[in-house]
């Protein structure tokens, strides 16, 4: 999926939400949990109830791996469940890899050509060579991990560096070396406004995934008034107040309902930015 | 397992060595392609004929789940096979994994628990919270990434921090805080002996898993001249050189002469050091 094509997405949608899947037995409704796959038949309804108002959807791959061959199964059906119905979504799997080159080739393999993902969360620590194997597939997207959402965020990518920046803005400017905003993205949590702000003077242009958002404790309306830009520029990701926002066979219609209310709001800055 | 069983395997096998289980599809010889699960028929094998001169197996997580659900199956497999048949040798999840904390603990359950695999390799970037899960379930360990072996490490994990340490100093430094070494070990890449060195003044007691022996040049003799403590203290892993060092019907004898050759080389080591 090209930049423009996401951005057109965005502007027909008038939203920028991104649907966190991050599914898991203990939490999925319990009449839910004899089928086959029970994690692809929760992510199939919550997508067709959420569709309307996401154009992106972020399934988690822990959530998934932790039951071994069988959640890799709900895993490869949900994406293609996405492809088949919603083919102008955006798919990012969470996987937040990085290795040797020819180890991140694998991984690029599995989740970019294999799960036929448009995007993968990348770890920097391993530096160029272990991100560069993510960025050959064409039409496909690295998003690259600078700032978390976490409190370890503090422990090292807030280290500052003798250069006088630091990690976290060490890893921005050295990656956009590495390729431009038609193919990589960032993670920048949504904790602290005033960091998005900083990030968006060095990368004016990039689309910057946020998480953090709702659970976390982050503000929708913070994070859109420092990270908006003219082609909007955000995908903001929401997973547990969407996905669980009821435990009961209302389960996915309450799904859609907590996504409406967060694309109606996101409509009101799409507006107020005059992105819209 | 516990630090004391890992150092008397060490001294039992007389050797430190950790076969590398890079099972790659167009690796493996032709005649077991066509068997249900080849990755697993191909490991099990290279186990049999190599696991008298090995103390652990490091089967890395990327070229399994390549293969989607069908490689998992393999890799569980091939974890459950070592337990059964080996029951002493130690299993390490190259996984390089790490995320927000209720997502690496679904990772934690995914290796640790579900695969039972002794240990499991994380990445720092993230910082404490992102690693705490994995250090949670009993008897198992956390091999944390410090200084890797590929030519991308010198982009952040060199960067020199104002307090005047390097990213990975600080990254062992901070992370000593976390767990001892009854408990955490660290990925110390082989290409540079000297970084070796000046690693073991900062975690003398603690075990590094060496990669980059062999097929990525660094040489096995440096690397226990400037690794090695009285303990041994080193887990260094050669997997391209043994398990494809031959590619016809005889590859799994072939990487049991491979293994032999190190183990003996090693051992040489370990009674020049008086550690035998």
């Amino acid at each position: 999926m090209t930049y423009q094509q996401i951005v057109e997405q965005i502007r027909k949608k008038k939203s920028y939400l991104c649907v966190g899947l991050d599914t898991e037995m203990q939490k999925i409704p319990k009449f839910l949990r004899n089928a086959e796959y029970p994690l692809y038949e929760f992510n199939r309804q919550i997508i067709d109830t959420t569709q309307a108002y996401a154009v992106a959807f972020k399934p988690n791959i822990a959530f998934y791996e932790t039951l071994g061959a069988a959640g890799w199964m709900s895993l490869e059906m949900t994406i293609r469940y996405i492809r088949e119905n919603y083919p102008q979504v955006f798919i990012i799997a969470d996987a937040k890899r990085g290795d040797i080159g020819n180890t991140s080739r694998m991984y690029a393999a599995a989740f970019l050509e294999h799960l036929d993902a448009d995007a993968i969360t990348v770890a920097p620590y391993m530096g160029h060579d272990s991100v560069a194997p993510f960025l050959e597939p064409a039409s496909k997207w690295v998003i690259l991990l600078a700032l978390t959402s976490n409190s370890g965020s503090a422990d090292f990518q807030h280290a500052e560096l003798k250069p006088g920046r630091k990690l976290y803005e060490e890893v921005i400017v050295q990656s956009l070396t590495w390729a431009d905003h038609q193919k990589m993205m960032y993670v920048v949590g949504a904790t602290q406004a005033e960091w998005i702000r900083s990030i968006r003077k060095i990368i004016p242009q990039h689309f910057l995934l946020v998480p953090g958002v709702g659970a976390q404790g982050g503000s929708l309306k913070d994070v859109s008034e420092a990270g908006l830009n003219k082609n909007c520029g955000l995908l903001v990701n929401s997973a547990r107040n969407i996905i669980y926002a009821d435990g009961t066979e209302r389960f996915a219609q309450a799904a859609g309902e907590a996504a409406a209310a967060l694309q109606k709001e996101m409509e009101g800055y799409l507006r107020s930015f005059g992105i819209l």
